[in-house]
């Protein structure tokens, strides 16, 4: 099909999306949940076409292992879009009511932003995600997912459009690019009469491909070279947990920790102890100077070898978005140098602070413009569902429309509604 | 000076404006206001010499008029500026507080969008307005006048800059691409590194060449195709006066009234009420057949000639943002047809219904989904000052960020903040 008659059958649809209420959306949501199931053999049979694809052109065993499904992970992403139906419908919420003093009565009611664009790689699961997302939220969508996962992608879509067709909804609401060809993510990009936000989940080559090309809003985000500052009245016990859980929890995703600053002096302490913790998962340490010497002093100093590898960090480093188990390590003198550190290196994704005092806290928390800011808590938090939104379309670290988790409030917008008795203006 | 280096001045000026408190913000706007005051002679002069240069060119007396500045004009910008002073600071607001069940405590906290970029054409009151607005709500701002205007804008970007200077913020906050080389528009949609939100104000060609070249989000707005429908419970006394507000008090705003659609019952005794009361300014009726063959009808019976100028409208007319004394009318069966011709020829900037059937309004509130719908009121109400917002930068007609007039908040954006006790996550 034209990209222009994809854009257009979105449209229609959305606007009967619009309309739709929570009973009827959520009637659809249940009967995904419900194809999952009933469908498994046809899903895990497509799936097996991409895995064996995959393999055929040997790529990496973790790029394998994300684009597999399982009868387990194909009850989780049912589990999923459950989750979604259960939340509340937040289209037609009427809210910041004023009546202004020539009695003029305003309210803002919610509403969908129409037709979101999604353009993303491997998991199957985001296509279940997104469409269970974006239809609570009243919104069409066109799924744009990896060609390696076009055969899952194609029995996923079935699924969604057949539990559509059952709740009475438009099959044109949940669209699938079927069709491998990169061109036809520029001809997406590029439907603006059609498109109301384009949502890239990818790497930094993709968000830059889609803001240079994109005559429609994107969002930023997914990407973060994240740190922690633990500070002289820091719990050192939880500050080693903490760290260690924001780094070795799950490293290849965007909220992983990056780079872990500690000031200089409790840095003595602190820094063994941090790195025989993180020694348990063999992280890879790249250290400034002073982080070096504490470290290989204190390796010269054990009987046992059960240090971390340690490295000099080159510049670099610092800027780099490790998705593996690497750690940066720098000493500071003080609060002030940690902020502008954090400050000149981080993609304002999430940092953090662990510490006992309220100034410093304060401080960070309004001089760390992140966006989310963590205090005694591990940076791995910033995520849709760990802050009760549910589930999330993409983290967005830019500062235009929503920041941080993007849940379903994050895929409306409102209208002003104002009431009068023949008021006019002169 | 390259637009890479305007760019980073901007945004180390930003870095330092949303540290800037709300006193030091307001010193800086009143410092503005004074010197509005304090420096006419010079502004006046420059001004002059700008309309010297657009009468040699003999552009149309409209144009001139916005472009001219006296001492009423000026007197009436520095009191925008102090009423920007003052309005509530909308920076550091903390808002959303929740507290998780694992015992995070969750909230948010309002912070600027960083660096606004903003296009605009004629009309020297902008540049105070908008640097007001911007430096309000701690964003730094970037402005590229029309070249009609360069000496206008050169002569307030210099009090401007004084004042920061006496108030100790950077004047860099505020700076004008003092060229008229249209080159450079294109230099800073690109700047993405730099800029955080682009608002053009203009016509549709200057958003179209924004959308089509920007690597920053573009905020669409500022052009309306708007309507009112008038049914058959509706006040028509009421009905009348709202719709010659909304068509004559100011025809060349994005607010003003386009097309009128009269419900077929009361057509016959509405429409030529309306028409008697429009032609009173000269307003010329665009209609469809069931309204002209009415409006011909009444004039053939009326022994002195007040009627409007009627003719008959082209399928144009209907998608046409008149901005002068014209205006459509056309005559519906029902409620579903208004709805139907709205939806498919606004521009969802502001419509209205005028009715006292709570159910008809409450289905075209809902129905209709533009930045601003009216009920018994005048769409000249879609203002931010008449919202009672304080002013605007521009009315958004778009669905992400924001929608109808952007204030003070919709320039700022949030940070999550997410406080625990060691909380980690598995």
């Amino acid at each position: 099909m034209e990209m222009i008659e994809i854009g257009r059958r979105a449209k229609a649809a959305s606007k009967r999306l619009a309309r739709a209420g929570a009973t009827q959306k959520n009637a659809a949501l249940l009967a995904i949940a419900d194809g999952l199931m009933a469908c498994q053999d046809d899903i895990l049979r497509a799936n097996a076409q991409d895995v064996e694809n995959a393999k055929a052109r040997s790529v990496e065993a973790y790029f394998i292992d994300r684009l597999t499904l399982t009868p387990q992970r194909l009850q989780s992403m049912a589990n999923d879009v459950r989750a979604v139906a259960a939340l509340p419908d937040p289209i037609g919420e009427h809210f910041d009511h004023r009546t202004l003093p020539n009695g003029l009565r305003l309210h803002k009611r919610r509403i969908p932003l129409g037709v979101l664009g999604v353009i993303y790689e491997a998991r199957p699961n985001v296509t279940t995600d997104v469409a269970a997302l974006a239809l609570k939220s009243g919104n069409a969508v066109i799924l744009r997912g990896g060609s390696d996962n076009i055969h899952s992608n194609t029995a996923l879509t079935r699924v969604i459009h057949d539990a559509l067709d059952r709740a009475g909804l438009p099959a044109d609401a949940v669209q699938l690019i079927a069709d491998t060809d990169r061109a036809r993510i520029l001809e997406l990009l590029r439907l603006n009469d059609y498109v109301d936000l384009i949502i890239p989940r990818g790497g930094e080559g993709l968000h830059r491909f889609c803001r240079e090309h994109s005559t429609i809003p994107v969002i930023t985000g997914g990407m973060g070279i994240n740190h922690i500052y633990v500070d002289e009245t820091a719990d050192q016990e939880k500050a080693v947990e903490v760290v260690f859980n924001a780094k070795v929890s799950k490293p290849t995703v965007c909220n992983a920790l990056g780079t872990l600053l500690v000031q200089r002096s409790i840095a003595a302490e602190f820094l063994p102890k941090v790195a025989v913790r993180l020694a348990e998962k063999n992280v890879e340490l790249r250290c400034d100077e002073r982080a070096m010497a504490i470290l290989t002093q204190d390796a010269g100093r054990r009987t046992q070898n059960h240090s971390c590898v340690l490295r000099r960090a080159s510049p670099e480093d610092w800027d780099t978005e490790w998705l593996s188990l690497v750690l940066g390590v720098k000493v500071v003198d003080s609060l002030d140098e940690a902020i502008a550190f954090i400050r000149a290196h981080t993609m304002e994704h999430s940092d953090g602070i662990c510490s006992r005092d309220p100034q410093a806290i304060e401080r960070f928390l309004n001089e760390i413009d992140s966006s989310a800011v963590f205090v005694n808590a591990s940076t791995r938090f910033n995520d849709g569902g760990q802050f009760g939104l549910g589930a999330e379309v993409a983290i967005s670290t830019q500062r235009v429309h929503a920041r941080g988790p993007m849940g379903l409030r994050e895929l409306t917008s409102y209208k002003w509604v104002c009431e009068g008795d023949g008021h006019v203006r002169w």
